[in-house]
């Protein structure tokens, strides 16, 4: 029945999407003329790199049948973000700013991916055709380097399994009955808010370049800064504010700003019960941290009150949304409370967002299988679906969530053993796995929000970046790759 | 459709198990007047107390109707083991041995839950008496005080619920028709195993008391010691391997001993993917530890290597079974070593044993159905059922081992904090309450093998009782008990 695989076509898909890549990178390059600084030369060698590659790989797999398989769609998805990276790498290499090619990979692959843990020690030394590239490459991630090729490029089709192979989490909703029209509308609102937060942002005293670069990586929940201080450098509760907001927004399935953006139907968002727990739970951690700092650090005024509670707000936002910027360093809080911090680690924002961890929504329905699992046991008899806002949730979609879930917790504890070989204390192991599989950033301890991950050995960074991509294609992607029934003749 | 609640026939059933309670009260109180020692008078006093207490529920519930429902099944499971802790714990208390209530009821708790966590720091200063009676209460709890009663008295007649409420894991082998000759089945073997084991401890050096409380501790996978050293104490090879043998007896399922043992049907035993899994882990643990050791130690002769392998096979084997025992203690190990005791700690042993843990079919399982969910992405047409032992699993079951699964991480996540509300560490509070849940007995830090439970505050110590009770009766036995389902007429 397998039909053998057809990999000169996923040669020929892989050359037109380095294309894209392409244009991107002349982008940044547009961006280094214009500050006519030293990194326009490595920006065009890399592009011109990365058009070679693309065209090579095109030309490989230019009689190739063209019928798309499972597999081979699979294939493309995870291959696709290695490649990005690989290429991706070559402008902070060319130009110096990062020696070694582990470095480089790390970085490129904690940028596309979201996650936004970096090697760099002295981000303003970065030209800024670099700072663009950096904020670009997750701004890409961020939507989807394959939704976005199936929205602008005719060739891909309407292909569904590609597109549920990089959108997040288990979506409900499809937006249009055209894959290809859903992909454009998606990207479309993430071009219109970003868009709308740089130009807040640059009201708010942001320099032009600033405001555009933290747009992209807000709107991706990246968390890549052009400040080594992150957000803290803008001591500016506007522009905290505006941050937290469209962190909010990014953390949000972008099916429901669609309907309640484009075509005004605000009922949606009250009635989703995925989108009412995320804010719930915002809310309840910010009370609980906000509480915590007050009572631990005392408030005299109310200017204080409102700064402890920003900077409480502004961190759970951050880590929930998987976005990873910061205006404080959380490691100088109480362990309980950066512990609480873990927790929204793991459980990251709402399907269908560019946020990673586990989803609001699967911790949803596991926590309502639970309590459906008990009143079985005192209703034998009764048949008592799960449902989410009034629809049933099929039984194997509960069933894959619960597989999902448990893949996660145990790849995140077998990690946690990997990168402490690395002679990492296992806390601090556990904060590096957990932070590269949910695409946060930030860490604890060494790889804390003032810390960075350049003194981990070549092998840790090359598996951390690994997880990232395993997290940001939500393991089976990947996963699916190193099962021997994929290459099954 | 959901009837009245039956309180009298609850308080009925729950006088007539304090009754045996009693008896057992007794036979400590023979023990403490062999050795003619003060706890006599204390034990006897408490045995006079249960029975009060026992003849007090059953005319309470003289004239209650007869039919046992769901609900009440329930409620008397979860309830019979507060209850046989309330007074099992009287004899500590008016020997003067155990200060507080609160001392008393963790020690005893931790004794019925065979968990084995300890408040005492100087345990040889214990009369025999009570020695005993802590040993013995371990012993009930391993079986469990419900199937013993199942198994002796006529009134319960065949409840099959009551019996699954509590036998730990989801078991599929029922030995004998009727519930009844399962449970004597189960206690016959039980007993002669712990005699079998006793003889041998006593052959092997130990005092004929030390045999038979370690005989008692051991099949229970309690790990009440009746030295403050544990088995430490006896340097003696046999002695050990003895106790290693009987804790890895103790943590298989006992189906599988009752056909390999009564009825010579090895090839179940064989065929058996739990029993197989449950012994692979064993030794692939104890390679990386044994390997781990000499590494870190150095070992110079045959008779180190031999020391080194003992030391770590009994780790090993005594926390995967959830017994507590030890022979070193493992907090002087590299952090990575008493890293991987943790997820021994999770694992525990099979499914129908008396260990304690997620239980090795339910980690299996999940396994299984993760890698199935794979293969379905790949042929997404093909039926995939999960087998073991060449059964297909039902979805359901499936489904409710998932369930288990998340809540099982959710109660120690969640525990973990109320746990450091006490002032402990991180790590230390999620030691304590992975050990409680998982009935093992030392945790890490503090609590580990050298240390004690006894310095924790009031709250945390009860909060820690309730967790080995959840843990010992599975969750959904005492969880359903705070349904509001549940109480709704």
């Amino acid at each position: 029945m397998t039909k053998t695989f057809n990999y000169r076509l996923v040669f020929r898909i892989l050359g037109l999407l380095l294309c894209t890549e392409t244009f991107f990178l002349l982008l940044a390059a547009g961006v280094a003329l214009i500050y006519g600084e030293s990194d326009l030369l490595p920006l065009l060698e890399s592009a011109g790199i990365t058009a070679l590659g693309g065209l090579l790989g095109y030309l490989a797999g230019l009689r190739a049948p063209r019928q798309l398989g499972v597999r081979e769609g699979y294939c493309i998805v995870a291959v696709v973000w290695v490649f990005f990276s690989l290429f991706g790498m070559l402008p902070f290499l060319l130009n110096g700013s990062i020696l070694s090619p582990t470095d480089a990979f790390f970085e490129t692959m904690s940028g596309f991916t979201t996650t936004g843990a970096s090697v760099l020690t002295d981000i303003e030394s970065l030209p800024h055709g670099l700072l663009f590239w950096r904020s670009l490459i997750q701004w890409l991630g961020g939507m989807g380097i394959v939704v976005l090729s199936l929205a602008v490029l005719p060739f891909l089709g309407g292909n569904m399994q590609l597109f549920m192979a990089e959108v997040p989490g288990p979506t409900y909703d499809k937006l249009q009955p055209r894959i290809k029209n859903t992909a454009r509308q998606l990207w479309g609102l993430y071009v219109v808010l970003t868009g709308i937060e740089a130009i807040m942002l640059y009201i708010g005293g942001m320099s032009a370049f600033d405001a555009v670069c933290h747009a992209l990586t807000t709107m991706a929940t990246g968390g890549y800064s052009t400040k080594q201080a992150s957000i803290a450098y803008w001591d500016s509760p506007f522009i905290q504010y505006t941050i937290i907001l469209f962190m909010v927004l990014a953390g949000t399935n972008f099916a429901l700003l669609y309907w309640a953006f484009i075509k005004r139907r605000f009922d949606k968002l009250w009635h989703d019960e995925e989108l009412r727990t995320y804010l719930l739970t915002i809310a309840a951690f910010t009370i609980a941290i906000t509480l915590g700092l007050v009572m631990y650090k005392g408030v005299h005024s109310a200017a204080d009150f409102e700064s402890t509670f920003r900077e409480s707000l502004f961190q759970v936002v951050s880590i929930i949304t998987t976005t990873g910027f910061s205006t404080a360093d959380f490691m100088l809080w109480k362990p309980v409370v950066w512990a609480l911090l873990l927790l929204l680690m793991l459980s990251g924002g709402s399907a269908g967002s560019t946020s990673g961890g586990l989803k609001i929504i699967r911790l949803l329905l596991v926590c309502k299988n639970g309590y459906y699992e008990m009143k079985r046991l005192i209703h034998p008899k009764a048949i008592l679906p799960v449902r989410i806002n009034q629809h049933v949730v099929p039984e194997n979609t509960i069933s894959n969530i619960h597989a999902f879930t448990v893949i996660y917790v145990g790849i995140i504890i077998i990690s946690t053993f990997v990168v402490a070989l690395s002679g990492m204390p296992l806390g601090e192991s556990f904060g590096a796995t957990l932070t590269a599989i949910s695409n946060v950033g930030p860490g604890i301890g060494s790889c804390g929000p003032a810390g960075s991950f350049a003194a981990l050995p070549t092998f840790t960074k090359w598996f951390l970046a690994f997880i990232m991509l395993i997290g940001r294609l939500e393991l089976f992607t990947v996963l699916v790759l190193f099962s021997p029934t994929f290459w099954k003749k």
